[in-house]
């Protein structure tokens, strides 16, 4: 911990807090601005300790966003690699009927389902090579002075704590960011945090008895539901990981799975195939907790030119867009711009934070309709309608027409922009609803006329 | 703080936190019940202790929902009498002008300007000969257990904690509720801080020197501003309490108020009558605190039959629509309503909740919209149009039309259902305008092809 000897010495120090996804890509980027980088994390070293995250998404689909921000740093191939392509979507009915949508109608707009712990480890990996990075794995936060960007750090192996000086202090330490109760403490910061009533536990496809996939590997697989929703993603080794999503509590919901009899009861009635897929069923729904999905707004993210939020300790977000990986990955390319634009480092801060609230503000936003949308919508016929019309307009006129799922999952148009675009190709799909009901209309009474003419003329 | 002997035992306890406006009166309606209360308080009593609160807002409207609510248990009368009426707004121009706007079209519409220290004294006076209440000053709520109903308390003159067992707590310790953090901690709880970029700051308007009030004592003065405002609140002595309102930091702000010279310049430039109101402006803005202004949010305000919040601490809300205090008060009737009506105490406690969230939600907003409105609108012309067309209805059909801001002062309709019975009236004031436009389209119409038939005549 101490290194009077430093041969960077003059060079700037910054601290990262967190050495998860958004904490160890941004040490790869700050390495590159030159800064000397030293990331503390609480949990043990992702890549000799055994993962045990129970609970939590263990993987997760990378998409445009997040493969441009790896693409900068040189990343993209490696994480390629060791990921699965998802072509489309497989969605599962209730009845156990199965159909595959695309994603899109170009050769790219795919999605890449990647181990959040081996993408972790790689990124790590590739920071620890970069010159002026180190990790420092078993600490954490104690205390921090948001005014000289001084952190105190204690080890999980007990001692005293220890103070290490930084120039700037990034805090990539998740949804409950110690770094944000320092750089917030007192000040007028706004906060919300918004729980869903709904929790996801994490289940398992394994591979057949033949060594094959039992289902079909390169896609996301989506069972929907009103009173509960399942999402599966492939694994190199031809297995898949799935989160079942449903109520906390009430008559549907994982407090009702508390017998055998009831959880293959619940899996007959609402995902017919389950039972066949997931010959561990019974087990992992009693072995594994519930997560929670929240979602948290907050503001200010900076301080000075002294603490900067990223990832889900600015902007956390629940699943359903699968986009919170990838925006936290788009921040770490979008702080790195502004730290090259200003030589203010306040204002490279203030730049970042101006750049993407907005944005990240629309994506909780869209992640929760999403949620809805899976929920309540997919069965519906008018949903489907306007879907499909979505679909057609864009393999119609594919440079003039995105869907905005298309937007937001396989470009880079910032969320709120996506978003407005959307909302006007809403209005034209409405618009020409509207207009072809009034053909429609006009046809009925064409032909009402015609019929009353044939018939005056008859008499 | 031990009771042994206490002839009431076998009755059920409840603990307060908090001896503010909310916790008073809360104790005075479970006494009624014929509970065993204790309520602490940080803070000295009010009754023998300088008022000291520096910055907080020192006098309130008491309005409709609030004089209901104390009127319920036999105290309206005793807090009228030392009250002043506030009969309407004077509305005080940037060039000093001055006009009266009477609050309603009937005689009880009127509000009532009350010192804070004085009804607190008097609510505390009212519950403590109430049998079986006991206040305890000086004393701050250290743990909660949530489950038992168990309190630890501290005094501030220094001891040992103290744990106090009961069977309800409520939380009644304000924004910055303690109880709140005990109950939600944890749990699913959602949880929002928002503050406006605007803070306040408390001035007087004494006396004149001939003993007489400097202005129209038995209204609520209003100076509207885009860039700054400020209220006044009529005192017993004849003096009134101001809150000046603008941005924390900025070109106009208090951050810039920071000379005699910019403080004379400000108010000459904004508010001209107030350097004559207001004789010790330069000292009062120098020596008195900036108070913030922000808005919470939250669920849930219950857990089990053992702990419920009321007041600022389930519900803050900004000034704007003076409804801070009334809508505490009516929590303590909606409460004690939901006692007597069920005997299961979770039940009545899910069932205040239930009862009160959304108008509180709703408030919320409406309170800030106050703001906005008081900030932007009040010099617009098409605002002023709506306005005088809403109470220009409300005159002409006094029991069939009712402007939102009487709904919400002026009567006990619940905010939410205020709001919806507001927004109907605004659609049939829109459709009126469109209408009237839409005469005046056609009359032009009429007149263009009178005009068109004459020239054709004509030609």
């Amino acid at each position: 911990m101490t290194d009077g000897q430093n041969p960077f010495s003059r060079q700037e120090r910054v601290v990262v807090i967190g050495a998860g996804l958004s904490g160890s890509l941004a040490a790869v980027y700050l390495a590159r601005h030159g800064y000397l980088v030293d990331v503390y994390e609480r949990r043990p070293d992702p890549r000799t300790a055994p993962a045990g995250l129970g609970g939590r998404s263990i993987n997760l689909g990378l998409s445009a966003r997040g493969m441009r921000a790896l693409d900068e740093v040189g990343l993209l191939a490696d994480v390629l690699k060791r990921s699965v392509p998802m072509r489309g979507r497989v969605v599962h009915s209730p009845d156990g009927a199965v159909r595959f949508q695309p994603y899109g109608v170009r050769e790219h707009e795919i999605l890449h389902s990647v181990l959040r712990d081996e993408l972790i480890a790689l990124l790590v990996d590739a920071a620890e090579t970069s010159a002026g990075v180190r990790f420092h794995f078993g600490w954490r936060l104690n205390r921090l002075d948001r005014d000289t960007a001084t952190v105190e750090v204690l080890s999980e192996a007990g001692g005293d704590p220890v103070e290490v000086g930084a120039d700037l202090v990034v805090g990539a330490d998740g949804i409950h960011s110690v770094v944000r109760q320092h750089l917030q403490r007192g000040l007028r910061a706004d906060y919300s945090q918004e729980f869903l009533e709904w929790g996801y536990k994490e289940l398992t496809i394994p591979v057949g008895d033949d060594g094959e996939p039992r289902v079909r590997l390169e896609a996301l697989h989506v069972w929907p539901g009103e009173s509960a929703m399942m999402v599966a993603h492939p694994n190199v080794d031809g297995s898949l990981t799935c989160s079942l999503f449903m109520p906390h509590e009430g008559p549907v919901s994982f407090a009702t799975l508390d017998t055998p009899e009831a959880v293959l009861g619940f899996f007959r009635a609402n995902f017919a195939d389950a039972e066949e897929l997931m010959p561990n069923l019974v087990e992992e729904i009693a072995g594994h907790p519930v997560g929670h999905l929240v979602t948290v707004r907050t503001a200010p993210w900076r301080h000075g030119d002294r603490v900067v939020l990223i990832g889900d300790a600015a902007h956390a977000v629940v699943p359903f867009y699968g986009q919170g990986m990838n925006s936290a990955f788009e921040d770490c390319l979008v702080l790195s711009d502004c730290l090259a634009r200003h030589t203010d480092r306040a204002a490279a801060l203030a730049a970042f934070e101006a750049a993407r609230k907005p944005h990240t503000d629309v994506l909780a936003d869209l992640s929760i309709a999403n949620f809805v949308d899976l929920r309540d919508r997919v069965h519906k016929p008018g949903y489907t309608a306007h879907a499909v019309a979505d679909r057609l307009l864009s393999r119609l006129m594919p440079d003039r027409w995105t869907p905005l799922y298309t937007m937001v999952a396989h470009t880079t148009t910032p969320y709120a922009d996506a978003l407005a675009r959307a909302k006007r190709q809403d209005r034209i799909l409405r618009g020409a609803t509207a207009a072809a009901g009034a053909l429609a209309a006009l046809g009925a009474v064409t032909t009402i006329g015609a019929a009353l003419r044939r018939r005056s003329r008859g008499r």
